[in-house]
């Protein structure tokens, strides 16, 4: 009787080790689909732009280095095609069956390149897998591509945009809503798009994208197109096996990461967690929710007790040596998830001005209400990562605006101005609420 | 009637500025001893290495503009020599007297060198006031000494020696504890040390300095010395006049910032306030406290009701480009404050290998009774302010180490590895409480 994971990449790989080390004993196998397991898939867009020499710099494990180190039985090439949950037993492509005590799902997910017309072409891409990315790659060195259309301004599809036009490529992002970076935000998005455009590249927001000609996309000229939209859980296996979806359509799971049938748990993309700010279930497909999710997931499947409690959707994206990060809610989000938000949205320097310090925007948002933070973004050429980091934490220890107006924050003119950014934000905020 | 501020530097400033804001009408005088006011005291290393090129940029006020901008009377070269609270009235160096209704002590701290013998040789040096700064920088541009020595290894001495050596001179640092950076941490020291050999400063540690002569200083060959120990609180005024000292020996006040005579209020370097991590007063002074301690009492001081909760005692110094961030409590001073304190010190990357990442040194220390984090430092080239930042808001909302473990902190291959430093720190630590 064993444990086993099905998807070899950042949730089962997670799953895995972390089995392994609680229970050195438990048989476990990984059954992966694709021919690689263990790699790093937010590195594909450095792949394409070449800073990423080869593939397999991205690879952490080979699947023999992975058997070997951890003595865990890692398939490739298996597709698992229906768990027969009663009989504790997974049907493979090859028509082998195979059983299982404790079951893992990280199936992941897909993007919606199967949903347009033409999406078959050979100059049309998409970028989930190692083969993706190597092929996109071979793609823009051998047949010079002069001008790229990327449907979808998530965050893939704004990397993929920033790695090809330093490939030298004109390039354009057709977005069907009005918003990049998955953020209901104008301002932000504002900023995205001037960043962009800075840069020479062009962001099209409201242009929804039904078919992909030869030479052409919603009118867009074009001679190479990435398609980075319309993602979706992979869980059509899990469904057909009884395993209940949650509203987000993504599998649902306890704080175990425990699913409705016993002894079967979901991690990474293809499962929903929980949004510490609202309290409700959500679906936010990124590499490190995966591995934290998988992580626990694999501690419980092997008898630990474990919890994973959830996100507060923290997000970053360098677009052109920039970051762009996002956590909690937007103001329109917090509206639509019943709060009265009044939010704050300053400029500041990164750093003294006698030490070169660069443009930061930072918005904060609270409820009205209670005073309670419950989300913000910060927009700038250095710091972005820690500035967002700090709020993260606040919204995970649900703090009031009061408080993190006096946070401690480091100072020193190297690293930031004697008012951090974050601290004139907040109390422009306090001000408002 | 009037608020009067004495010291004109970062809590006097921003104390007159608050008080200014919260009542437009308040006639406010702040009193300053020295030629400038509002200077960024925390750059002037920076002037003596030549990244900031003149004093000047330094100063964010002029005392005339500060005057019409914020309607305070602001008079520079106005020392105060007592305070007669009975009598609601200040004693200036002139023989004149000043009435006031409330008043606010910014008086400062300052460095030991008075208490050194030789200290009044024309080669050596304090970095408190501008003119400090630009006669060092003055003396090292003519008569280009060659071998400086930087007695105490806190943060401006460390500042100093990076700047000097950045300048071409040979530079030793002696300092009379074990411990770089006011850290009782032997490993963070190890770190400290290691940086400034690298970049040719050497540091000794547990040399007392008891005299400076013409050309040495405790056995080291040296044409130019620089006094960065020793500080201490400018209390005298406030003693003499029945204000209560702490047990720091700072001017001791509530969370509005007021002392024991009702109306007097202190701020910055001169006071003490709560660490929030122990729970007990702390004398740790720093601009970024002293802004936030000055803005809290000019609000108080002019009608408002605010509050200072206190400080978890976070900084950061750059060391040849690299950042040395602590907060809240070492192991040894956790357990000098009645603490059972567990810790974990990893390495990792600060990005993935593939994105050109950088060493990064976190610890992170917990309580073991009750799993709260108490204390942390994080090394490294890039990243290290944001990150001290999230664990000193991890700090102030006394967030147990499990819940830590899980932060949704941003990742993205520029900005950080899938796994956080800061989260791997947490695991690791987790695994010994």
């Amino acid at each position: 009787m064993a444990l086993v994971v099905i998807g070899g990449v950042a949730a089962g790989m997670s799953a895995a080790a972390r089995a392994r080390r609680i229970d050195p004993k438990l048989e476990i196998v990984v059954l992966e689909k694709g021919p690689v397991i263990s790699y790093g898939a937010c590195g594909l867009p450095y792949l394409v732009e070449g800073r990423v020499r080869e593939a397999r710099e991205l690879i952490a494990y080979t699947p023999e280095k992975f058997s070997k180190d951890r003595n865990v039985d890692v398939r490739t090439g298996t597709r698992v095609i229906a768990i027969s949950h009663p009989r504790r037993e997974l049907v493979l492509d090859s028509g082998a069956r195979l059983g299982y005590e404790k079951l893992i799902l990280a199936t992941g997910a897909r993007g919606g390149k199967a949903r347009i017309a033409g999406a078959d072409l050979p100059h049309v891409f998409s970028l989930h897998t190692l083969e993706d990315g190597e092929r996109m790659r071979r793609f823009v060195r051998e047949r010079k591509p002069k001008h790229a259309v990327v449907i979808g301004a998530g965050y893939i599809g704004v990397e993929v945009a920033d790695a090809l036009r330093r490939n030298g490529l004109k390039v354009t992002i057709l977005e069907r809503s009005e918003y990049a970076l998955l953020r209901e935000d104008a301002a932000f998005t504002k900023e995205v798009r001037a960043q962009l455009e800075k840069h020479g590249v062009e962001l099209r927001t409201g242009i929804a994208v039904s078919a992909i000609e030869a030479a052409q996309v919603a009118g867009v000229p074009c001679d190479m197109v990435v398609v980075s939209a319309g993602f979706q859980p992979n869980v059509e296996l899990a469904a057909e096996a009884g395993i209940q979806l949650g509203r987000t359509g993504a599998i649902r799971t306890d704080e175990r990461m425990e699913t409705n049938l016993r002894g079967v748990f979901a991690a990474g993309d293809c499962a929903e967690c929980t949004h510490l700010v609202t309290g409700r279930p959500t679906w936010i497909p990124l590499g490190t929710t995966a591995n934290k999710m998988g992580r626990v997931a694999g501690a419980c499947a092997a008898g630990a007790r474990e919890r994973f409690p959830g996100i507060v959707g923290t997000s970053i994206v360098g677009i052109f040596g920039m970051g762009f990060a996002t956590t909690g809610l937007s103001v329109a989000e917090a509206r639509a998830e019943g709060f009265t938000p009044v939010a704050a949205r300053i400029e500041a320097l990164s750093r003294p001005r006698y030490y070169q310090g660069a443009r930061t925007v930072v918005e904060l948002i609270a409820d009205r209400a209670t005073g309670r933070l419950i989300g913000g973004s910060v927009t700038g050429e250095d710091g972005a990562a820690g500035r967002i980091n700090t709020i993260a934490a606040a919204l995970t220890a649900r703090m009031k605006i009061d408080e993190f107006e006096q946070l401690d924050l480091a100072y020193s003119p190297p690293f930031s101005p004697v008012w951090d950014p974050l601290l004139i934000a907040a109390q422009q905020l306090r001000k408002e609420v």
